[in-house]
């Protein structure tokens, strides 16, 4: 086999085509329902997270096997195995095992690429330190089709910490090639300079205007501890935190959406994530379909 | 689905009616033999252990497999996912993934019941803190069953730590319902003042005279270790140890029990643990028809 | 079921007959393709680590399910489940719970033997201690098989730490038995005096004139760091590395062969690895077909 390999780095460069058709795979596996599907027997899929996750773990996890694929696990967390180095050689192992397709969470940033080169057996990046996860990209633009029918010309608002966001970075690039009018808003020192060129700033007031209106996890433990917005996390929920009071400014149509897990009353209130306008539980309930239409296209033949 | 979902919190307030029909499908179960039924096939389980265990998750994933489900593992132990607010998450996240049931251990008691109220995938009780176990109880019940044919009027011992214990708690409400003289043995330190009108405390001597004598494990960790009775195990063994000798008085007819994982040598002999007497591995043996029927249960449509 | 199982200790004692069996039957499943059979549907294995792996671990889990096998896995690590009684009483609890056949690794030497007479499941040794990993032994053996035909005769060199090698002791006794010359090569410090008798030491520059170079992991955490041998693992590349020089002074047709994890560039240089005399991942795939043949085995009626 010395064809190479399908693998899915991110969204950064994905046709407008290709988004669209993984849209649709995954909109009919969602309609196919629950059961386990056979399409993937006999084939062998490891979860590699060399960073801890349960959510999104789970969520390929179930993605997997109603694919009937067999799967297994591995996590790493913070033991050895945290050089680049390290991940290679775990990777060829387990691709010398025959396994037929793996998904991988590194902390870092900037090694994926190169491991993607070096092996023959298809990887699904499951989030890469702060550049991509373009699975939880996909399932965001999902949740938003279901929504509103289309994603072109949508004014979506994503809020909070870019700087240290792989899904603020994967939702830019495919709501970009989709055509939506992409925005951020966040305070200084959570902004990412690199991204200026694709983006806006605007302020909060002008965020509540959105259709979309993402909030990301403040990843309070990046962050100088010293600076009171992110020692003190209710200044933060005061300046940046989509509270009921800010819901109710919302446009009538417009939906909230964050890809958790959410430090409760930082970046969203208690109240504001079960509110009728909150996607939190769809989004999770997305990523099973999204994920089933990307692990089939890896992997097709 | 709008339906109420069946969930297992505890055997108090059973019925005998309902305890009978899971003892007796726990039964068929058993004679089914060890090969996997496909009756719960394209069902997903998740085992939810927010406090460690071996054997009961051992246990519950032999008995989904069994069944033919899916299953999938979730191990907190120590970690962050402590607090109350985010068990709930977790199992509301898995709820949106399509998982079809649950299987929860908790450190705390007390908030189970809330967090069933709040999700619509049925959940069963692997034990909460020192309240509940119902399918430790419910394994014991077909232990003792399969023994004597009958439980009512049978005399029942539990001995040791009934201060912390869920085992304790969830043998006595099913067997007070199925007719069974329930009493206690253990030191004043290990005493459930808020049992006391449902069991009354004997003599070690008295214990012996029991049809079921059934230990429990001590849990030193939870006692004030300046009490000779705890810092010094050989104490504990001397006055509420079921030893060898201790054994050789008991009726001829009569059997002991231990939920394990057993401080062998304190609250029961390595010889006792292998008598002829013993119930301790046909226990586990049980723990998976009976977990089997459970299941079943909270997950028939 | 009174009968006798099954396990598989070590390879010492093992017949020329077996192993070739074993062999063979390992060949039938790597012709067989990367498919699941169901030759052990309804079957259950337990995956008991005692000690932490990755690799081993995930090449039996790989084995058991392409036999179509039902797979539990379990890790201690480093925690309180390491003292030999609670290592019996997790075997004897799994094999109530009607598992039918356990892999185990354990840190131990010595207790493996005194655990498979007392319980009724079949065992397979995953590694225990620094005494025997058979099925390393036999994945060596088949991957030797394959380059030369014929095992017998072959000079095969066995380099570095000795003293600390489960692995060079299952290689040892099974190439013995099969008729292969076996030499050794390692520092004083890493040599093993009860198997003087069974293998000669040559100096590294006969070594390389062997048809099968087997270098060994440094276990760098077992020896005493005062010795310049193993603080400085540059000292030790210099007298004992199979460095890209050394490589290439080895015979046209001879192989190198690690059964990793490797200190890159301590044993084997990052070139040596990746040669075209390396069989490092091959080893790693010949690991699938040979536990399929020993499970196989262990487990047949």
């Amino acid at each position: 086999m010395s064809q190479t390999p399908r693998h899915l780095l991110g969204l950064r460069g994905i046709s407008a085509t290709q988004l669209h058709e993984w849209l649709a795979r995954a909109a009919h596996w969602e309609n196919e329902g629950d059961q386990v599907h056979r399409v993937l027997n006999d084939r062998f899929v490891v979860n590699m997270f060399f960073e801890n996750s349960t959510r999104t773990r789970f969520s390929f996890e179930v993605a997997e096997k109603r694919l009937g694929a067999e799967v297994m696990n591995f996590s790493a967390g913070v033991s050895s195995v945290q050089k680049g180095e390290s991940i290679e050689d775990t990777v060829r192992t387990l691709e010398a095992m025959g396994v037929h397709a793996g998904v991988i969470r590194l902390k870092q940033e900037g090694v994926l690429q190169a491991l993607m080169n070096k092996v023959r057996v298809p990887l699904v990046n499951a989030g890469d330190g702060c550049n991509e996860h373009p699975t939880q990209g996909l399932l965001d633009l999902y949740t938003m089709k279901k929504q509103f029918g289309e994603i072109k010309d949508l004014n979506v608002t994503i809020i909070g910490d870019i700087k240290h966001s792989r899904v603020a970075r994967s939702n830019l690039w495919a709501l970009r090639e989709l055509g939506a009018n992409v925005r951020f808003c966040a305070p200084f020192e959570m902004r990412a300079p690199e991204l200026a060129d694709f983006a806006d700033y605007i302020s909060m007031d002008q965020a509540l205007q959105s259709d979309v209106v993402m909030m990301l996890r403040v990843q309070l433990e990046r962050h100088d501890q010293t600076n009171a917005m992110f020692s003190d996390t209710s200044a933060y929920r005061a300046a940046y935190g989509l509270t009921a009071e800010r819901l109710s400014v919302m446009q009538s149509h417009a939906i909230c959406m964050h890809p958790a897990p959410i430090n409760r009353n930082v970046e969203m209130d208690d109240e504001v994530i079960d509110a009728p306008q909150s996607r939190v539980f769809p989004q999770m309930a997305n990523g099973v379909p999204v994920r089933m239409a990307v692990l089939e296209w890896v992997m097709k033949k």
